[in-house]
């Protein structure tokens, strides 16, 4: 998932740098600021967050939320936390309609007949249409399709995302999976075919979650791999074109699963808590590697390597591997829900979910109390290649964004995503696709900022905020 | 398919550089020359070869031997000749037996239970079978197993290609695909699985024929993709791991196809040919782009720019797109077959298959007496960026090889195959990989081979020569 992206959604019901009441200045003792230096120079010389990847990545493999993979992921989870030396490791549920992926296919008929590889979308509805394909180059020209204009028809979205380091195409791509099949359903249609929200030029699709709006009829709703996308733009070009879409899918009942959450715990203040984690469910056709296990191996590795220092910071260190990110954010609600009452004991957080390349930049929502400690934060990171970021745009993690929207400080630490959406949602998204190099120095910037922050004298301004629109 | 390496294959039965008699010294006229440098020029405005490629890629789309897609592609080819003007079309049936490719799927049990991604081998047979994983790193140590020490075992092999220009790793991957299922069965494994024969590292397997030695019962066979293979390689490191493979594939009777011949008439020795052409068949996995829908655009569109030109060269240039190459040269053969008194009449023959990467070398089988003809083609294509290539491990294409055992004369105009390996019979063996500029570059490059090789007075060399092993 998308740091940046995110906050577009949630944009609207948070107040993203509060008017703070006035803290006394934040700042780091000099002694921390020494023994950061130290762990950042031990971190660039560990494998930790490289193994602890391809442990989950290899042992448990694909983990969909509420599957066979997920609950070994939770066990795969806890055994690791312990592993490593973490004091605390506990589980909380969540719970979740459950989607299943059976089987997919479908084929250009009559005289160009052909195979096409693409994957359901999560949440769509099984079953095997067949009709003329109708094309739209985005979704702001489907919208304006008239209605039962599509009767019957099946409607073929074939934008394409650029790569960008800051994967900003993922906007259109990610409306295109989330909105376009409820509206073309909407207008008539009997299946829904787009463009994967990708980059690369693989014959790998790109699978995500969409939804049906109240009222609207669920239909199949599939994403092409991109040259499957533009062999089917070509052939529309030559004339009118019949495909059967046929999905196996659907939801079935619910599901529960967890929360994983290990603790450092803090030396002077336990019940002060820097949070830093990120999801550990995966969608099903890759190993979840990029999306997100790299995420839990620089998070898990940066707390262990705190909890191994001579002496612990004040304050603890809470390391969330949060359950069902994919489907819609679950594990972060459950946690935001739960923890609501305790938001001033978060004092901050920040989430790695966008795979494992370097990290270039640094933002937080810091109020003006606090700016000596972010820039202290920001000065111990600048030999890992890391710079300030103006914070238009950037936002917290996902699954820390329903926290943050109740008042929960955050940070977020931006890699460079040039070449995530080539792998993200797709079968390619497996181990090998993580560089050694790039994971090392992003768990070498997560320890220094949790050590940082949960070592730092006063506030970083989280306080209770009454979101402006419903948590969901 | 590789260009040199089928000479492996052919070199203990051919005469490579046959002692011919003296023949009269060969030279090709300089009006000729003149000319060949106009086409040339005028090639490298030329998007046709492309636009061929991409017609057969779009409109037929997958074709393998004796599929539906097979049979159109044969319609598609004779359509395709008529409308670039070639004086003559013509197709010659070529018998084989057929495989079917229906469904394919594999998993790893127990506790670390997950998908496979892989495609069954061309040839292998159908069957669910089970059994420990046995790890061989290369073909060697698996020949060197004690008989009957794999009873009941699924052999893995997982050797590395690695890319190169040449694509010389191909001659270890191809034969751990061709020699490793059978020499497993011998040895009494239950099922076979290798790392594709490929250089990338996508979740893209990559099928190719197999073939089972008289005597040995077949079994499941089929290639892993690098990171599914990668992944079994980690999980063996840790201890016994179960696989099960299920395969739903085989012979199936026998299906007729056609070579499909297209010839420019020779302006005053029509009966003296030229020979270029590349294979119409191809994998089932993608729309065979770069194999060999590329060979059949560079080719078909030299000769329809020699067939515009205001005079025709002397001799005729014959443009073949070979049937069933993927599985055992069958259409070669059987031209080889056809045309076996005919040796002396064809002057000399080039494939092209090896993708759409630009040509960076010539060779040539021609004699002495043909030196200064053969400088004077190569003087042509310099300005291509074209350099000679010392003859050792060059060799005819693959659809000319069985015709080149017998004394037919051939040259080679090597393409880069960096990425070949990337994609060759995968899924991803599609339109969108064929660069422009490249292509144009063959195309070109051919043009002025099969004009000047048109235009020459005197012989290149060919004459009938007995197989010292029957062609096969």
């Amino acid at each position: 998932m998308r740091i940046r992206l995110i906050v577009a959604a949630l944009a609207l019901g948070m107040a993203m740098t509060p008017a703070f009441a006035a803290n006394k200045p934040v700042r780091i003792p000099d002694a921390a600021m020494t023994q950061a230096a130290t762990l950042r120079e031990q971190a660039l010389t560990s494998d930790l967050a490289y193994r602890i990847t391809e442990s989950i990545t290899t042992e448990v493999g694909p983990r969909m939320a509420g599957s066979e993979g997920d609950a070994r992921a939770v066990a795969w989870a806890q055994a690791k936390f312990k592993s490593l030396g973490y004091d605390r490791v506990w589980t909380e549920p969540v719970t979740f309609p459950k989607w299943e992926r059976r089987s997919e296919r479908a084929e250009v008929l009559g005289r160009h007949a052909q195979p096409l590889v693409l994957t359901a979308l999560g949440g769509s509805p099984g079953g095997t249409v067949e009709g003329e394909v109708v094309r739209f180059t985005d979704l702001a020209s489907l919208e304006a399709a008239p209605a039962g204009s599509l009767a019957g028809k099946i409607v073929f979205v074939d934008f394409k995302m650029e790569r960008k380091r800051g994967g900003d195409d993922y906007g259109f791509g990610s409306r295109i999976r989330s909105r376009g099949p409820t509206t073309a359903a909407a207008k008539g249609a009997v299946g829904y075919l787009m463009q994967s929200a990708g980059t690369d030029s693989h014959r790998m699709p790109h699978t995500g979650i969409t939804r049906f709006d109240e009222g609207v009829k669920p239909i199949p709703a599939a994403a092409l791999s991109a040259p499957d996308s533009r062999q089917l733009s070509r052939l529309v070009a030559m004339g009118p074109q019949r495909v059967r879409l046929a999905l196996d899918c659907g939801w079935d009942g619910e599901a529960t699963s967890y929360n994983v959450i290990g603790e450092v715990r803090g030396s002077s203040k336990p019940d002060e808590v820097v949070l830093i984690g990120g999801h550990l469910d995966s969608w099903d056709l890759g190993t979840g590697a990029i999306d997100d296990g790299a995420g839990l191996g620089i998070t898990m590795a940066a707390g262990a390597m705190i909890a191994k220092l001579p002496k612990r910071p004040a304050r603890t260190i809470r390391v969330v591997a949060f359950a069902n990110e994919e489907q819609g954010l679950y594990g972060g609600r459950a946690y935001a829900a739960k923890y609501e009452k305790d938001v001033g004991k978060h004092q901050i957080a920040a989430e790695s979910d966008f795979g494992a390349g370097r990290i270039y930049g640094y933002a937080s929502s810091l109020p003006e109390s606090a700016r000596e400690a972010d820039e202290q934060i920001l000065q111990a990171l600048a030999p890992l290649g890391i710079q300030r970021l103006e914070g238009r745009g950037e936002g917290p993690g996902p699954d820390i964004g329903p926290f943050a929207q109740r008042g929960l400080a955050w940070a977020s630490l931006a890699q460079d995503g040039t070449d995530y959406f080539d792998l993200h949602h797709t079968p390619d998204d497996t181990f090998d696709k993580v560089d050694p190099a790039a994971i090392q120095q992003n768990a070498a910037a997560y320890a220094v900022f949790a050590y940082l922050a949960a070592s730092a004298d006063g506030s970083f301004g989280s306080r209770p905020v009454a979101p402006a629109t419903p948590a969901r």
